[in-house]
């Protein structure tokens, strides 16, 4: 049968499953990328796991989103992170080193390997053939450790490209188009899979722009096939011999189709405050201007930044406008640098930036209340910028620099001077010495991790008995999100890499007697109403609670992806056999539960005595799978206990 | 009689009283500069007299502090200081133009003239032969709205430079000789005056390095001839024409005198945690090294960023060091960009900044945890870098980039290559499209004010009444400081530009009732012990609780600054005629003073009746002027009636 490019790359690392959109698939994982956000977590995960060296082919750890030091925190986290790569065997790129989904691809990125990333916008990768997934911090942490990765089979979403793109209209159109057309669900369920004459128009890191934002579709990931140009791009990276062409089958199919002309596209941007929200940029021009922004790895590429400096040179940015130059790479900045093009962008009136991912997740550069910030980030939910009410647009570095040169929302076709041609260099500068390569066995198990006062290791917990008594702590009612439970926020997020610090926080907006009460009594039970732990997938929501004491949950029924988490950290989380019960338990009630340990192999059903004696039928809904990871006492430990 | 340059500036300027040492003087003042810091208070304190337009010959205000936004409250500022700008006919030096004092030596520095400044490092300008000195936001203000500035002549310190520098020591080491000789006080009530054949080997970016640092030893001010070097410099920028010779007369004398022959001099050191504690870098050489960083206005000249760069030249900062480059202007920037200089730099592993303040004032790139970093900035005060357990040392640009290079502490006279030489250039970019120059004046009037949600117009407060009743609200101890009173940190300072909401935390460390207890009762009394007010010169502390309704404070003696802050904003400070008197005065004591105008206009003696009826004897120590100011409501309200 004609397989698409999805499908063979899923086929190629395929352990487990079958595959049929919709069902349970295994894949093993051949490299993985962590940022400094969430690397923290990840490697005093792989340190609870006792992991002697990291299984995947490349593990590459980059520090570019807390690069702002305003005081220890971050760069004693940074210090960390390069201890734990020195010992785990993981490359380690340093702060100022750009953006990891840049940089991956410059130095990594390989046609038909997988990479799975522990951050959103992992799917840039598949701009080269590879098939690239955004994950949290423990599948990120088990893919070091060499599990495969489950995940559903997605459909594969075909769009054919055709045509060239017209003057001043770029790649980052061709990804609003798909917005405009498709909304921000408008690829959930789905890889999007482009192909078709139009990609000889696309270099590769066009294609990355696209792929990056195929998450605010809410696509798994975007593919591109490994073509001619992935390999002109190898090449000039001094990696053509990593070189291996990936295209679909002559007839291939997909589950859904669409095609775009893009001669016939026109600037595009979207308004605030969705990636949805797009229209053309002809309809809001004239609009007024704070910020114009380039850079972000949404925009990533040598020619946006050239772009933008051929726009500007021997002209200048409207006094009124804040005109951002966020570089993604160390590299690029040294070629920018190398071909004489940050001359004129600083003369243009540029405030240039150190390479990371700086103002995109809102760290540095945000705009002023309520005035429009024009970026070519992928994002612009509310109060992503940093500045609660903002006024963010998203659009291309063509659109953004036209609109700093006018001081106002502009489109570019209006503006009165040729568009520049400018092209990716065949010979960017390949500088690798922020690039620190994994060191050798023996000398990776001498070196001791380097934990600044804020960093702890991970409490140790123990495996789930056999039988407990469990006083009820907390009764909560119904759609309690995880940020209920562990919120985020300025007061709290520094103790993200200490849960005995950051497990004083739980509860605390509906309870804050509870973490103490928790500390004084240890094991216990939590009762829940129905959507428990919705909303964001924060590991912080199961692991502090888990670190107080919470053993049990009993609620009517639970958000997917805090279910998980509670059982990967050891917490059993029930449900009621009759919804009636709910109300028999209260704050204050003490449960005991005895032979667990048969009745979670025996069947589904586990026994809860209350104080009088009466039973409370319960559910646990556990696989085999994860009944061994909770008698392991959580997902680390019953992968450390492997071996 | 033969005058030096300091007394040559002095009586130039001279409007009133006599330079005999000690004895107060009043100077008319050319020049202002404020940095955004300080800025938006004296841009509101303009707002409050209703001022029409500055009448400085140039007032420049500078956006080089607050340059990390991390949401809306600092653009909203550099929104708000443009308005102000514009309205009152300052120029406006936009974000990411530079440091002030780079950008206003290379634009507006000129000899003979007078320079007052919003920040303590304002006597760079001393390097071209002006009389530049630091002052607090409100004394600013006041020189912008046409006052001259009341101080005491002080003495001068006559310092003669001799011989030329080896190689490898710059600048930087003959003021770290001069602390290492007279310690973070030995210029105090002096103004520095640098003379002598040694002079004709410093450039004019040489001399702003020691008179930047001039402030470490305490000076009032540095003062530097303006010589042949300067006519250079300052045709090199584009205004030869505002050359004016201004030297010493042959024989001229000093008060105090030292010398200096530089060609004595090795590289040099100020360990932490002061600017004082300076060795040779050869005594702390081999220690452990976290950061390396090159700028801020005590290292800003081309010649430092170039040495950087023609030392990192092929070569890379260990893999170990967060090398960090924080350029001063961006017409410095932009020069280095031509000469091909930031290659070398971003190529060596440098993390790029845009041109400000950044590090110096702890506003990003902070050092890890009790880690070393050495750094070309002026100060290293405990935790100014950002990180509360720092350890920052202080040197010249040779020395942090050859330990940048080696990955530990280096006196780079041992490393393997030869010294580059490098100077500046004699055709730097001038580049002022980031400067803004003031509006003509019937434009100017029309200007509206911008002002975000976290800016508010101060507060009018009325003249001090004849007669009033004055409940105690709180009684404090001896020593009480400014911190206490109006504390700082990261809860308080981003309502600097916001009186009624920084108002809340008045006091709220000592009793945090006093805030609402005030705002429910109106004019109030605080009795304080001996030294009240000591501590940061911060105006909040006065302005916040006079907003809450202080009227009268009642001390047992005051710190001098705060006492005048008082008086400036119409809350009259009283001392006991009889100390014995303290203790009859308590929170909830009930005050009545009566006849104020003529008591104040009569004598020294102000009587306190209490509740009993009897009477506590004060005294007030104001002079005429500060009782019209008191009378007027503020230092504000006075000069606003003046009109």
């Amino acid at each position: 049968m004609a397989k698409n490019v999805a499908q063979k790359l899923i086929e190629s690392h395929l352990v487990d499953g079958e595959m049929t959109p919709g069902k349970e698939i295994a894949l093993t994982i051949d490299q993985t990328l962590t940022q400094d956000a969430t690397g923290t977590l990840v490697m005093l995960e792989l340190e609870a796991m006792q992991l002697d060296r990291v299984k995947t082919e490349i593990s590459a750890q980059y520090v570019d989103h807390n690069l702002i030091q305003e005081d220890n925190k971050n760069p004693d986290d940074h210090l960390f992170l390069q201890s734990a790569c020195e010992r785990f065997g993981a490359w380690f790129s340093r702060p100022g080193n750009g953006i990891s989904h840049a940089v991956h691809m410059e130095r990594f990125g390989r046609p038909g390997k997988t990479l799975l990333g522990s951050d959103s916008h992992t799917p840039a990768g598949g701009s080269m053939g590879m098939l690239a997934i955004g994950a949290g911090g423990l599948e990120v942490a088990m893919a070091m450790a060499g599990e495969p990765l489950y995940t559903k089979m997605p459909k594969v979403f075909g769009v054919k490209l055709t045509g060239k793109l017209p003057d001043w209209v770029s790649a980052k159109d061709v990804i609003l188009e798909m917005l405009r057309r498709h909304g921000v669900s408008g690829g959930a369920g789905t890889i999007i899979e482009y192909y078709g004459p139009g990609l000889d128009n696309l270099e590769a890191m066009d294609r990355h722009v696209i792929a990056n934002m195929g998450a605010e579709l809410g696509a798994t990931t975007t593919v591109f096939p490994a073509d001619a140009e992935i390999k002109r791009f190898l090449t000039s990276q001094g990696r053509g011999d990593e070189y291996e062409e990936w295209v679909a089958d002559p007839g291939a199919s997909y589950d859904k189709h669409d095609e775009i002309d893009m001669s016939t596209l026109v600037p595009l941007i979207a308004k605030p405050t969705s990636p949805g929200n797009v229209v053309p940029v002809s309809e809001v021009a004239g609009g007024e201007l704070y910020q114009a922004y380039i850079g972000s790895s949404a925009n990533p590429g040598y020619r946006d930044f050239a772009m933008a400096a051929e726009m500007v040179r021997g002209r200048q940015a409207s006094q009124k406008v804040s005109f951002d130059i966020n570089p993604s790479s160390r590299a690029m900045l040294e070629t920018l640098a190398r071909d004489n093009l940050l001359g004129p962008l600083i003369a243009g009136g540029a405030r240039l930036h150190q390479a990371g991912c700086n103002g995109c997740i809102g760290m540095g550069q945000a705009p002023a209340h309520k005035r429009n910030s024009l970026r070519t980030t992928p994002r612009n939910f509310p109060g992503r910028s940093g500045t609660k009410e903002d006024s963010v647009f998203l659009c291309s570095p063509e659109t953004a620099t036209a609109s700093a040169l006018m001081g106002e929302i502009t489109d570019p076709r209006t503006l009165d001077f040729a568009y520049p041609r400018v092209s990716n260099p065949d010979d960017p500068v390949i500088n690798e010495r922020m690039l620190e390569s994994p060191l050798p066995l023996e000398e990776a198990r001498q070196v001791e991790l380097v934990k600044g006062p804020n960093i702890a290791s991970l409490p140790d917990f123990d495996g789930i008995p056999d039988s407990f008594d469990l006083p009820v702590l907390l009764k909560v009612g119904d759609d309690i999100s995880t940020d209920e439970i562990m919120r985020a926020g300025a007061e709290v997020l520094p103790f993200r890499s200490n849960i005995p610090e950051i497990a004083n926080f739980v509860y605390d907006v509906v309870d804050e007697q509870y973490p103490t009460r928790a500390r004084d009594t240890g094991d216990h039970a939590i009762i829940g109403g129905s959507n428990y732990g919705q909303g964001s997938s924060r590991e912080h929501a199961a692991i502090a609670p888990r670190y107080l004491g919470l053993r049990v949950v009993i609620a009517k029924d639970y958000a997917r992806i805090h279910w998980q988490n509670l059982v990967n950290f050891g917490v059993l989380p029930l449900t009621y056999a009759s919804a009636a019960d709910h109300d028999r338990l209260e704050q204050g009630s003490k449960l005991r539960i005895s032979g667990l340990h048969e009745a979670l192999a025996s069947g589904n059903t586990v026994n809860v005595e209350t104080e009088g004696g009466d039973t409370v039928e319960c559910h646990h809904g556990l696989s085999s799978r994860q009944i061994e990871i909770l008698r392991a006492g959580g997902l680390i430990n019953w992968k450390r206990d492997q071996g």
